[in-house]
């Protein structure tokens, strides 16, 4: 099954383990006729990076992709672009100790359970890294978005039990720093906004734009929840206060509120579109924690190594990247609602 | 596009709108050899029929389904299951109103802009009731895992501002009938819990069972939140609390929690799978409410006809329905993982 | 699985076994906006009527097509068309004879092993009735591409040993009722054309436009054989004769001779598309037949009831439909190729 | 669109141009715990490998395959295996006299008009040198299907106007050295065989076994004809002729002839698996031949470089290996028809 393959249109496929050879992707469908800047793939590269400051991984890893097909000039041609980036600081040897151990709330024991074989380092296929392909096939998205005026943004509105209308990075440093002395790990909550949205995006009844968001980002490692427009808030509300007016401003129908979040049936409505997604803490805590091996014999564990205090500020290019993946992919689909 | 098609190997595509001549669908990959009990999918149909109280709409509908292939003396041949539930009580009359008005929080202005032509009569494909082919689907579905022990559940655990661990069918209907009396309308959260979930099913990356579970779930008319174990309030945590510890209990490797909702990274590790999801209030309010025509004039509406307060209890098959179709789905796709 | 799904952006789900309630589909994808010619979808189905002479099947099956969804005063809305053919003339009776025997060169035997059950009345999913809702797709795919003046034909070319340019409905029944005085079935080879094809349809590297025409004509019942352009007989030849000289022709860009038979490297150029489909003999002859039960004993079969003496001409309008669906599918999806 | 996705269980991926970085692909869906043998991958390639002898290509490539991912200690692990092959021998130089002209009966004209752009260096992605994606992939499927003693064979039994039983390799280079000194190429046909095939693979109504082989088949660069069985013969024929009589043979049922080529109703039925594939002569013929560049003005072409005379030998591990790719997806597919 291509369970790796994500978007109809634009469809990104992924591979690579977290301290395989490399890690990549192939996007197929990608639209002809576009001059790509690979600058800013990087950057968005760049921003997920490791070891930025004292609260993220300190693994080193250039994370420079190579394309290696699907261009011209740099120029797109209408076939796969695929890219690989590859693992250069992986020393499986750091994972020989829990090679038969189970780290609670991580994948080992599904992965184990599911196929009888996995790559223990690193967390293998379950590792977030695995997602750098995301951010890549991300870039190439927003730079396609951006010709039409489209724009993804996002932000940080909740770490811990600390909330705001957005976090700055040092904000985030500052909270996550004492997570980090105390050993332990912390979860968030992050905004996204698509600006500046088309009208008639999202294919009922199964392919709606926020069904199709929601599964995008609960791919996203450590995603517990999702929410569109108010969300969880809704069900506290009344017809009369959630529905949003519609009203002309003239040049197109608008709503004066936008508690949809930008989506009505599964169609966006030219409203931004806007999304929260909740983590769970990263379960790589640095305490010591019980857990069980292979043969269910029991274990203490204490995790060494490089690991991130909470999936904050990394992720953020994540959820920039799946969501500018899911808007191109409905921008090219509804091309074909008519003749 | 397959765009009304849901699932993998067993999959469902539906058809149909609300006032149309039928509704139905076509399940392709339902295992052979099943005797299917048709009393179960009848049951099912009746909890979501409306009517049955007064906070429903008093649209009456037999909802009697129709299998018109599939089944060979009531046993499942491994080909298409196709059937059709005949529209009755469609009266296109009743929206000649709105015809050319559009309706706040409904899709009646986004199915317009997107195909640029609607079947404004009851909602057309936008109307909650095209998701009753769901409901046959997963009362097919449930019966299959039920041969495995597995098991749906759902409850209700919040209306408008209460909060509840379940609350009983007379309580839903007091709560409601509050708003009713008001001509408003408001909003609910559902908890559904797949009992008895097998290990190892869910297809990362981007098949993972919650991101799939999480699409299914926003499908439904109204949804606006999901949330898988924790969900939202794993990121109030700490890892060291959120992490779920590993235990062998004799038999099997379990979790002494299940912060997690059943799925780590992904795939299920034999826990119950818990997960929310949250509904706005149901948009046709019975109070006067500003908007606009397709010309862009403002109008004042004023919806008249038969709808309900809430989308619980209503909802409440759906959820089931396609948790159970999700589940099964997986259970198929588990098959191929090894020769 | 939909194995049961034809196509990508223009996609069609069939169901129904030849003796069931009904067979059908859903056709998933249709452009909105076009009003629809019921008149010429029946037209389609009249020339696959069984019973039109002495040389076709005499099952009376009136083959009324039912509408269900996806239209709105005559025009197609974007959502699914739905359609149910009842079957009336259906006598399973005819059929006890065969239950546990397998007929020669039928599917029989296959479904029964794959399936572990199977209809048998009528050769249930495995009949070519199953494929009446294909020619119904394929009517309203051909509607569509006549908005662009793209026309699909088809002739008949070869009988048995008979070869032609194109028999006409005398010269077939004529050659026909020869091997039906001798209760015996003949083979078949129907080219089909598809004029005025656009040019740059068609998705390689494993879309190819040829690709999926071969896919689609080999799903038609007692399909041995696809070719396209010089087909097999490119096997014989030099390049030198077989390459098609480009020449510009004052407006466009064409070729002088069409070996390729209008496809190159999987993609149209604007002639004409072309292409061979081989029938073998229809396996159900009047002669007594050496086979075996289902429990391995010897029997010896004599076929009763009502069957055609060869695929043509009652195939003629499935592969129009076929090639319908392929070509305006592609068409639609060329429309992803630029932004 | 996954355009360069072929496969539903066991899927590749293909990525690359001819004179790009590199060629490649990602394998999904490869079942895991099968530990797989290196050496036999490269084995394959070999076979494909230009250079070899007078008549094929004297591009001098390498063409090692470094698998990138989803292997853990030489075993698969049920993750993505991704492979690339480094493109060494590109001179992109000698292209630059084809750069605005049009090979007659090449894909250069087709890219052009369907993307507004495209890589002239080799053919770019419509080179014949693409597919060698997928004789990785079919190399690994192969090592699978033997473990259940399913073997891939092939024979080459036609070239120009000679037909044989099976041609040595001896036979081929003598045949083919004839066009070469006549600056001239020439078709041929080769035949598949999948020996030992399990009864029961194949997906109707629409992924019959050889509705989907044909699809593969049609793909491979030059392919203009598929027959499965009798194929285009089957017209030729006599119903009482051509029908495979079922016989016990002690162990299993089984036909006494296989004029169906192991497939009735799109089902194997455990014989073997017989199909013939037809190529077109190569279209890169040394004469000179007349065209037209990009603008429409007419040009003489001299091809240059290093071309084949024919598509046999180097097609061959190309059949197969789509041949083995197939088969391995159905056998996969059948363990979801029953529960």
């Amino acid at each position: 099954m291509n369970n790796n393959t994500f978007g109809t249109a634009f469809c990104l496929t992924t591979f690579g383990e977290s301290h395989g050879a490399a890690i990549g992707g192939v996007i197929d469908g990608c639209p002809a006729g576009i001059l790509l800047d690979k600058a800013l793939i990087e950057k968005e590269l760049s921003r997920r990076k490791p070891g930025q400051n004292a609260t993220m991984s300190t693994r080193k890893e250039p994370d420079e992709v190579e394309l290696l097909s699907g261009l011209f000039e740099g120029n797109t041609t209408g076939t796969p672009i695929a890219f690989v980036i590859r693992n250069k600081d992986a020393k499986t040897s750091d994972y020989e100790n829990i090679k038969d151990v189970f780290r609670p709330s991580h994948a080992d024991f599904t992965y184990q359970e599911k196929y009888g074989i996995r790559d223990y380092a690193g967390g293998g296929r379950g590792s977030a890294r695995t997602l750098l392909p995301c951010v890549v096939a991300g870039a190439i998205a927003k730079q396609i978005l951006a010709l039409q005026d489209i724009e993804i943004q996002s932000n940080v509105i909740q770490i811990g039990e600390e909330r705001s209308a957005g976090f700055s990075n040092d904000d985030i440093e500052r909270i996550l720093s004492r997570f980090r002395e105390e050993k332990d790990t912390v979860g968030a909550v992050v905004q996204g906004i698509v600006k500046n949205a088309p009208v008639g995006i999202g294919e009922p009844a199964f392919q709606k734009f926020h069904a199709v968001l929601a599964h995008a980002m609960m791919n996203i490692n450590a995603a517990k929840g999702f929410e569109i427009g108010e969300g969880f808030n809704a069900a506290r509300m009344r017809g009369s206060e959630c529905n949003d007016e519609f009203y002309y401003d003239g040049e197109r129908i608008r709503t004066r509120t936008n508690h949809s979040g930008g989506v009505q049936g599964g169609i966006t409505n030219g409203e931004d579109i806007v999304f929260n997604v909740a983590f769970k803490p990263i379960p790589s805590v640095m305490l010591p924690q019980k857990t069980v091996d292979i043969h269910g014999n029991e274990k203490v564990l204490e995790i060494q190594g490089r690991h991130d205090v909470c999936v904050v500020p990394r992720v953020i290019p994540m959820i920039e990247a799946m969501a500018a993946m899911v808007t191109l992919d409905f921008v090219l689909l509804k091309k074909c609602n008519k003749m």
